[in-house]
């Protein structure tokens, strides 16, 4: 029904509403009495289901949210005197509110610069300089967080992160994944999720569904799970344990269920090529950077940015404008309508 | 079609699942876009139809279990110095994992006791005499929390919630109501909303629905919108942020739609009552406490409650067996079958 | 000089200022430079001393006061889900405002009652029944604080701590021992500090210096290194390390050279022994505990209470008047005048 | 003495010890009873002092250290979701162990670059246009915090401060200024101490003695004491109410006597020109700052620092070498003696 709309709505992935598929998991459970807080046949199929994805044994948490995913991580891994490096322009760097601060009790983000949202192994190291293990009077670097996708629609390679990861396993730190958009980096990796997690040297996932059709519903997956030591009552203590939890773990197992994350992923991602493409032969729009999930960053004029607000198009800018022009931020969701994608490039022409 | 069922779950009114009504709300959103994080319509109806219900304007927001609910209405209301006093059964002081103290950044809980799970002026008073006002070796008394049916199925006449009201103003404390079972209670006492909270005094309300046909959702009402303060900060850096917010808020909407909530506890409450009169009649079953609500609580053998075990029941002891005498709790949900409560009573003669 | 003074202060032994023995050593220091942050000579001797003095090798860090020797050695133990057991009237319960919660990150202080100020084995098995281990909802049990010599002037015997620490070990807790006043209880017991501590199973130890002596001064010693963990971060993070160290663990020293530090204790148990022994002999005067360190607890008529304090006594009353009656706290110092008890005793018949 | 001695430290001017003045004061009050928790007549002394100094009525609360005054000073003025905008070099961002993310309950430092370890307006606006005001997913910037003098050596001159308090206040942020090495930059400028703080708009200063002269003492003053808020609390529950806070104030009271702060600065200060020229002399060594306090940063070859150190120097370097070269750091304090400049200048020769 959404396909057939032309509400031109770029603004995020997060403001869709939830697929038919997970939605009628949800209807399907009704009234019935289960047990409460997760001790329930649903979440325990989830957590054996995600075995097999990952092709491994790996302790998974429902959670509604990433920025709850990320925090409970964070906080499982990194004391109150530990310092979790990530990119400047990370979402738990930026977006969070500082929710990371909050769970983790103080720890310490230290934001790193680098091209296309990612960063590099050699900037990591730099930043380790101004940290002298041992010293009490420093920060102790206890993990790394990637985000994959990045914030910019960008991915890691799974070389790019072997190679952070050993950066890390070298200092000591943990790493951790925001999986916000862990499929569409899958799809358009097209590599393993194991191959584009463990395998690579990380330690611990934010796996995201809310993005990508679900209403509220994330995991935390712990590769090792003794890793997840007391994850559980972090997560009471911080109220995210949900006494009817079925109602989250069936929203994931619907996501995972027949490929159901797989293909609205591939849909998101398909949109987002073909409108890079429609726009980049756009006189006066450059793509800003490679078009790897979701995302599409354009660069343009002030002035047409305006113009396809003023067609109905919403979409936010990235950053202040420069020299007159804008980095305007196009998302493409699971239930982005195709006329929506035509009319855009049609209007900004 | 539960209300055909047999089964004897009287475990917890978080057992049951969601209510048709509600379930059928998610769906009628489906995958259309809408502003993300609450600036959506139908937050928006929620909070006026809440206004209208406590005949107030009132500032509400959603969140999705009743810990957050407490936790983030205490943080608000209460410094790290502060100290909140409340029933030593309560569910903040003895089922949630320390939330409240985290949230608070380490307030301290003064468990009070009192008969029927309330507690009395009196009682409060010669708490109070434990802590000087303005010492600053001693934690400053900043909050009463009432729950409201109490968690031993009783509820606070609106005199009784007035008395306790009066001691907190007398001394400049703010009262919170923790209210997951707040429509059991309404109906329970036959009172009005308004009459039941800010009309006798209460500040903040963790105005519950999950227990009562919600899948996730709870309001907290503060009855001056300028207490509210940072509660939305709070709420953000907790990870309680939903970003599809509206999917919460559908939830409540549903649920005060038609006196759904009301006609849910009227159901239970009626069950209660039911389940009640039959065990008392019989020999050697006590029922240990008024029932105003959805709970019973039946003092009876160890080994009556074991055969009613072995029937098929399911329910929890409230504490330690005493002289080979245990103390069932037995709940009773909006989607409990008649059935159910036929057949334990049947089972317990 | 102060011996000779008839000042009747006895409101508290933080009173009184520190010995001529602990300011000669901080003016023996003087202007020149050493390490910093206790990296210096006399903070290593402190350590080798304090090992001597246990018979063990510890772990020993300087800090200015028992309230941060109480929370950091706390903290360093009990999770932030964690609970501390306590008596009712502790001192890290209700004198600290909340300190052990910031510094745990709010873990649940759980209050004990118990006769003379002690907690009984059974008094502990009792309050464990709330909690279910592993039980995510329920705070986890971590440690036990006992404080020796007590709030009430009487000390455990080894015998006694031996008991409750059984209880410890048998639910996996730790032992924590506020030891504000622990060489007033060491020369009242008359025992060594190895079998008032370690032998009997205590874990980790505020060793008090301030109120017998010092300026600011006290240690925190685990009695298993291995148990100090992170506490260097800790104390670095709550802005207890001190650059200038030595000037704390000076104080230490002098304090454990020469037995000076069983000396003060000594005279200032001496003179609550003739304090109680003499107000035992006025009618209407019931001394309510029994005097094993430097404080005498005085049942009197609230009117005799006025006297005292109309002749020049300070002192404070413990809890709230009784039936006409007060409970007087009279506490003794390492520099109380022998002339103020006399006096004292004289005032009061 | 020290004046006479030959040793060349020059690591930091918290390895010498107090001044004579300093610490007789100490000894003058002796064991003497007095008012405990700083209820006492030094410490209301000291206010008062303070005030006359600031020319203004001021909230003065004496701590036993810098970072104390630091973290209890911001976390009185910021929020847990407020942002502190301070030098990337800044002692709270790198040296602090993230005290005052422990101490704000999760705040979030932003670190600004800026040349000779001063933030400049510019800087400030620009780091501001990541915050949106009122986006509740931002930290929202509530305290800018300057070092006075600087890490680097260098100060603020007050057309600087007001400049960038004009910033503050016109984006509703509080300033607060760290001034460890407060008395050394009033002397390196010439100027008030109200032209320094409050006459330029600084909201509340970590005053620092214990680079200076102190064992460990510094205050914390609010320039306007409605500021003050909360703060007791927060300094008890923290572990810094020094139960005999006669012993901190007495120090504070003796620097303040006589001048005795500003000459012992003057003297630092006058060391570190006289330091600063020998060296510019010097063939291969370049100043790398202007010197406006009592630090010398010397860029040299990393073979003369070596030469330095064989001869006994003690300093150290900033920042790792480049190119060769190392960034010397020669801290000179009020105990520096003469003949230990004269012997570095020779040995750098």
């Amino acid at each position: 029904m959404w396909a057939s709309g032309k509400r031109m709505n770029f603004a995020s992935d997060n403001h869709y509403g939830a697929s038919a598929e997970i939605l009628g998991a949800l209807s399907a459970i009704g009234a019935a009495p289960d047990a409460a807080y997760g001790d329930d046949a649903v979440t325990r199929r989830v957590r054996a289901r995600l075995c097999d994805i990952f092709e491994r044994d790996v302790a998974a948490y429902p959670v509604i949210n990433g920025t709850t995913a990320n925090s409970l991580s964070l906080a499982t891994l990194v004391p109150p005197h530990g310092a979790i490096l990530c990119h400047a322009e990370a979402h738990i760097a930026v977006d969070e509110c500082g929710a990371p601060e909050f769970f983790t009790h103080g720890a310490k983000l230290v934001p790193i610069e680098g091209a296309d949202g990612k960063i590099a192994p050699a900037a990591i190291e730099q930043s380790l300089r101004h940290f002298q293990k041992g010293f009490v009077h420093h920060a102790q670097p206890a993990a790394i967080s990637l985000t994959q996708a990045t914030e910019l629609g960008t991915a890691y390679t799974p070389a790019e992160l072997e190679a952070i990861c050993g950066v890390a396993r070298h200092h000591g730190m943990k790493v951790h994944m925001d999986g916000a958009r862990f499929a569409n980096a899958l799809i358009g990796l097209g590599c393993t999720p194991a191959e584009m997690t463990w395998k690579s040297g990380v330690d611990v996932l934010s796996f995201g569904a809310t993005k990508n059709g679900a209403l509220a519903a994330e995991a935390v997956i712990f590769f090792d799970p003794a890793d997840a030591r007391d994850f559980e009552y972090r997560r009471k203590k911080s109220g995210h344990l949900i006494s009817k939890m079925r109602f989250v773990s069936a929203q994931l197992e619907a996501y995972l269920a027949n490929d159901h994350w797989l293909a609205n992923a591939r849909r998101a991602n398909g949109l987002a090529q073909r409108l890079a493409q429609g726009l980049a032969q756009v006189d006066g729009i450059e793509i800003a950077h490679p078009v790897s999930a979701n995302a599409v960053f354009a660069s343009m004029s002030a002035a047409r940015a305006q113009k396809l607000r003023d067609a109905g198009a919403k979409f936010y800018d990235w950053g202040a404008p420069k020299g007159g022009r804008v980095l305007a931020r196009l998302m493409l969701s699971f239930a982005t309508p195709d006329e929506a994608v035509a009319k855009l490039i049609e209007a900004a022409k």
